[in-house]
């Protein structure tokens, strides 16, 4: 298929590259940088166009990856073409944003891409929805030449995975971040945890998380919970976090019946 | 070294396979339940015992492997002797907790053991502390036989590791739970977000966490945030821990000069 690419960042890159690699051409790239746009086209042997109105008339695909927010403005600047499908990225934005043209679809590849880090795109989970069936059917098929993991889905569904995963990549991330900054108030190297990270996520790609639960939390251990707890007292914002999720184990994993026995 | 294990659990049951492999003798066992106590020595050629006044007199170490809460009940309970080093394993307990012993010493495993998956002791990170120079030389020479990963470090430090060890880990590990949960709810597999996860960790082998942070609250996007905490209204603990940690995400990555250019 031909494709026009919007967008110049991580995910436009990522996704022109891996396009091109299963035989699709991405003829026109676009950026609200234009040097941006510039260097990917030289990237992918594309032309870079400076305007919407430039996008070639008989494209099969005009591909939307930039920030969320801007999302609605580009979708809106594009010329409305009938025979052509109008598709974006994002995990949180409904199909609806790009209601201005007749043939539109998602295509949310869940990955989080680093500009420099080549990525293996056929072992990326897509996300594909389409507004008729015919986009839905072009979009399916684009998504399966990428990837050997495609769902349909449904905006609201997206969201809720978008929310997944905002828990268990971003918010752990900053965990990370938040464990790295404690550790180095005592001179400790982060080196030094790395071991006990990668077990904890080992034992996820076998079990179900709620299985593996361990710590102070999940043995309703108050002794250790108050001593960290007052350690913490000094930054209210550890603090918090520690009381909230902590409360939240061990109500989750709270056996009632234990107290019986 | 002739050792006495008291304990049973996760941390025991390693530790003896352990000490054992590094050509030490776990010569006795003991638990609060005797079967448990009978299993383990069973499993590594040792004797049960069912009290503490038949710990042999002549050992090297007694090492205390309880749940936190037990530790000193058990280390008081223990006959004290001048010639032999107790040691507890426990990241938040102080070494004052064994205080009634002339030579006490702390050996804390920082990791996370499954009772039935094996692990390469050799690649956990060790860290020890002793009440005086010959318990710490004692604890030192046996740390290094187990790991090649072994540090001394003070009572103090050590709950900050394990206070790191409960962010890095157990709360990430919540933090999964609560992404399956999310994801079960609009009936998705949990299998479509593990590649994503692992990506996640696999980053920070090589960069700060701090350096590859991503997501809403990183970009600082008010638009994707309240559409998401929109969602999360109807379950209250995760809207509060969206909340609470995207505020601290977006305090910690705001860059007030970015509103200057």
């Amino acid at each position: 298929m031909r494709i026009a690419m919007l967008g110049a960042g991580n995910v436009a890159t990522h996704l022109s590259k891996a396009l091109i690699r299963s035989g699709n051409s991405v003829v026109q790239v676009w950026s609200r940088n234009n040097e941006n746009a510039i260097e990917l086209a030289l990237q992918i042997g594309a032309n870079s166009i400076a305007d919407f109105e430039s996008i070639d008339e008989d494209l099969d695909l005009v591909i939307i990856a930039v920030s969320d927010d801007a999302i609605s403005y580009v979708a809106d600047s594009i010329p409305n073409k009938e025979n052509r499908v109008i598709i974006h990225t994002s995990g949180s934005t409904d199909i609806s944003v790009l209601k201005k043209h007749p043939n539109s679809a998602v295509l949310y590849p869940l990955q989080t891409f680093s500009k420099d880090v080549d990525l293996d795109f056929t072992n990326v989970p897509l996300f594909v929805e389409g507004n008729n069936e015919d986009s839905l059917t072009k979009v399916l098929s684009l998504a399966k030449q990428l990837s050997k993991k495609v769902t349909a889905i449904n905006s609201a569904d997206r969201v809720a995975l978008h929310i997944a995963a905002v828990f268990a990549c971003n918010f752990t991330n900053h965990l990370f971040s938040v464990s790295q900054d404690i550790l180095e108030k005592s001179s400790i190297s982060f080196e030094l945890i790395k071991p006990l990270i990668f077990e904890t996520v080992n034992k996820i790609a076998e079990n179900k998380p709620t299985d593996v639960q361990t710590g102070p939390a999940k043995r309703n251990d108050l002794g250790i919970m108050t001593k960290h707890l007052e350690i913490l007292r000094n930054n209210p914002e550890w603090h918090k976090i520690y009381g909230l999720i902590s409360q939240n184990i061990v109500k989750k994993y709270a056996n009632p019946k234990s107290s019986l026995k």
